[in-house]
């Protein structure tokens, strides 16, 4: 038997064109003399849908290309990733469901059991578990069909398990020749690592092949890596496709693989090609084919720049200088020689006579009172005006340039340099920021040695460093990670080595920034725990 | 027995303090002779405490003080509302419980087992069901006591129930003399009703009284509307107390009641108690004491100057204008005699020279262009940097004053007008504003007519009115409560009398400005549906 692994990159709600790409598939493979072909988990409408699940007629046109993907199954079996409706009246009455075809026609529905709801995940406000699991059979085979999450509650895996019951072990108690778990499986990073393990470990214990299929590509701020996998009855991985892009690859269940030796790629190469993807699909998917962005003359918005100009054609990424009196002449120079390397256009728009304008302006109220925050943030706002009136202007996409550290900790100025569709770096610790720019310059120098070396400011005032007011980034970012993404608390942090008032003045600046991320554009999420939908804090609250 | 009903209103995470107002409540019932003092749902960390819950330190701390409030109940019993523990180590661990305290120890916990998980609640994230249901014992009598959602899925009242299982029947089948319900049920415009006649008709059919004890307060963007509550076992209603404010009154058990004549307030002046609610707890509980925010001449800001007048001193409050060579003579006349009405403080900041310097920069870029939407934001961006400014230099709340409509259709200007810590009236869709404005005004002209008459307009450019964008506000108000509150689609609202076109480009414009109000400002909540934490859809996606 010839199994087809289908990673493809669907757009959240767009059913008529994800139909188009399953059709594609399919007439490949069958091409190919493919017995079967598997897509990912809600490949029918993508990955997450939210609250347009909600809608009636959303479900309705979910079913119906359901239907119509069930037709394209005379020639091939297909395992596709669907909606299915609960008819209980209970509920939600919807089941995130993979849907087994063949001959034209729907044989069989497996429902998700295990419905995430932790981090960015909300499987229980819109589905309800299945009641009941079974296994299907294609040509004398018997399959076992699992969807995303009902493999990861393994107990001999985890040591803190989620959920009482192990849909996979009920599965695997029924016999079946292999476990097909169809994904929407969302990168983080070292997760590739883990998911690979878990696999691994689960095939091996239970003498069972398993096919994974993942949905590829980003919807607004997740990234989903994709990735077809299949793992033999000892563990071992036998095939293994690339990452980060759609993939259609083979699988001949009686021929003999060689074992493969499989290294993820390391950490900062996998955020790299996250990163590229988040911010081309955000663009792609939201019909943006230009992207603008500030220049500073820091690492952050070099690092962006370069990030867009490897997503999007060069010519189509505007890098605005917005120098002001507390810009450094090296600022202006080191922006210069960044947009000649990638390639992107660039220009310049002074910002002294704004904001001596607005100083004008104030000049009554802020009578009596020194030069502070005040002036210091309007500037950044200054900057946010003119960036968004040449988005408005121009249909530009506005990239928000802001780091992790410095959104954990509210060191950047809401309405200012936190204005933009996208943060596509919002998830990266500065230290992490100054990895990857080295990555990227690993072949040639694209982003200036100058800037990687300059000492990190905002320029907002004379001879200012972020410094100032932050700890050195390498020990805020391990503060950051204990209490962002190890949920450690005060005590524990100063236990691993850290002075008590410098980890006490940090989760206070952590908790006390929370307004401004609320009201922060959409991050691209690369690690376990990122701001926006999947840290859901009070704003208003009395907790330390 | 006397049964001593303590509506609190806690502060999010702030233990201590919500401990003290326990306290002052247990003494004050004590001093009465109670036998019993219950409190609301998660009394002790305050409702919502979202993601403080997944803070180890966070539950030891509430657990102290549970103990802490067990030792209390030497003299009195007591049933509060607090987070226990799970040991089993699968799942969330924590337990969203009513608490059972006699003679200064825990007697019995009593688990919420309905977890709710739809709109802005998700429970289930923090929370694992319970495991088993009891009656406890208080003075030879049999008490039932379930928490907020246990209550809320009797079959006979609901036609679309939300579980399979229903709490409150199986506390029922074990014969109670009484239930108790403990709450943090958010308020929402005709809410009050609906939970009246349910606890109602549940007392009646089953011949039981019920005992409603509801938190009050604001916390974010929740107001809670608190109230006590006495149904006897024929539904009557014998106690209510006052809703919007903190509230200990007393039931006596042997006590003959009359029967109660209750009318909920009309929906108008239940949102004006919301909206002062909200904007006061916002303000004292995020330790503001001052407000600024932009008046522009029109009823929205005019009506968010009034509430804020009517939540704080008005001498706190500051009022700023900000006209610009497209505001009317009307305008400037009518705000200043509207801040001479509420007695808070004006100014004045004319924007002009602003806008013609931004123009001035942009020259080149611009150059070849007409004046379009980027020129009519840059002036809003142009107020929000003022307004921010204003707050940054002395410390102002400031209060976005777009109201639903706006926000829906996204006719608001993202990081203009859109700017502040809180939307007051973000949920309050135009023609609410029109009506809220008119019941303010019921005593006396606190809202000059001249601003309610106003055509409304955003004077951004010349002879510019809301209409030349939307449909009438009459019209437009009735397909946006259709779309975002019913769920309805674009057929079926078509349907109920409204042109294709009309509607089509209204739905367009509500899907096409979900990225600014992932953006915007915490609103407070006072529909079923209001946009925020509630209501989520991705930004990118391809329906419709």
């Amino acid at each position: 038997m010839i199994i087809a692994l289908a990673s493809i990159n669907p757009t959240v709600g767009k059913i008529n064109y994800n139909f188009k790409k399953i059709k594609e598939n399919v007439n490949k493979a069958i091409h190919r003399r493919a017995d079967l072909i598997i897509f990912p988990e809600l490949s029918i409408c993508g990955y997450p849908p939210l609250d347009l699940l909600d809608k009636k007629t959303f479900i309705d046109e979910c079913i119906e290309v359901l239907n119509d993907v069930a037709k394209l199954s005379e020639k091939i079996s297909i395992v596709v990733g669907g909606i299915t409706r609960d008819t209980d009246m209970i509920g939600t009455n919807n089941f995130n469901s993979a849907i087994f075809c063949e001959k034209g026609k729907i044989k069989s529905i497996h429902n998700k059991t295990l419905l995430p709801n932790y981090d960015v995940f909300d499987e229980v406000r819109y589905f309800e578990p299945s009641k009941n699991i079974f296994l299907s059979q294609i040509g004398g085979k018997k399959i076992g069909i699992s969807i995303c999450e009902d493999a990861w509650n393994d107990k001999d895996f985890w040591m803190h398990r989620k959920y009482e019951n192990d849909p996979a072990e009920f599965i695997v108690k029924q016999k079946p020749d292999f476990l097909i778990n169809i994904s929407a499986s969302p990168f983080s990073i070292g997760k590739e690592k883990i998911r690979t393990e878990m696999f691994s470990q689960i095939a091996k214990k239970n003498n069972l092949p398993i096919i994974f299929v993942n949905q590829v590509g980003a919807n607004t701020d997740l990234i989903f890596d994709g990735g077809c996998k299949v793992y033999d009855s000892n563990g071992n991985l036998i095939i293994a496709s690339n990452r980060f892009d759609e993939q259609l690859v083979f699988f001949d269940t009686e021929k003999k693989y060689d074992i493969l030796d499989y290294n993820p790629a390391d950490d900062i190469e996998d955020i790299f090609n996250a990163l590229v993807l988040g911010i081309r699909d955000y663009c792609s998917k939201s019909r943006f084919d230009k992207i603008v962005l500030g220049l500073s003359g820091g690492i952050d918005s070099a690092l962006v720049a370069a990030l867009a100009a490897s997503a999007i054609k060069p010519k189509n990424v505007l890098c605005v200088l917005m120098p002001s009196q507390y810009s450094s002449e090296g600022s202006v120079k080191d922006s210069q020689k960044l947009i000649n390397n990638l390639g992107v256009n660039g220009t310049s728009i002074p910002i002294n006579m704004l904001f001596n304008e607005y100083k004008t302006s104030l000049k009554n109220e802020f009578a009596g009172t020194n030069e502070d925050i005040a002036e210091e943030n309007l500037q950044s706002r200054i900057r946010g005006n003119l960036l968004m009136a040449l988005s408005n202007k121009f249909g530009y996409l506005l990239l928000a340039t802001g780091n992790k550290s410095e959104f954990a900790t509210g060191y950047a100025t809401l309405y200012g340099d936190m204005c933009g569709g996208l943060a596509p770096i919002s998830d990266l610790y500065k230290t992490t920021v100054y990895k990857l720019a080295r990555f990227m310059n690993k072949e040639s120098e694209i982003i200036p040695e100058e800037i990687i070396q300059k000492i990190p400011s905002a320029e907002l005032k004379p001879n200012q460093t972020d410094q100032d007011t932050l700890p050195p980034y390498e020990i805020l970012d391990k503060i950051l990670y204990q209490y962002i993404e190890e949920s450690k608390e005060e005590e524990e942090i100063i236990k691993s080595g850290f002075e008590r008032e410098l980890v006490r003045k940090t989760l206070k600046m952590v908790d006390r920034a929370e307004y401004k991320r609320k009201q922060a554009a959409p991050g691209l999420k690369v690690t376990n725990k990122a701001f926006g939908t999947g840290r859901r804090f009070p704003i208003v609250q009395g907790w330390r």
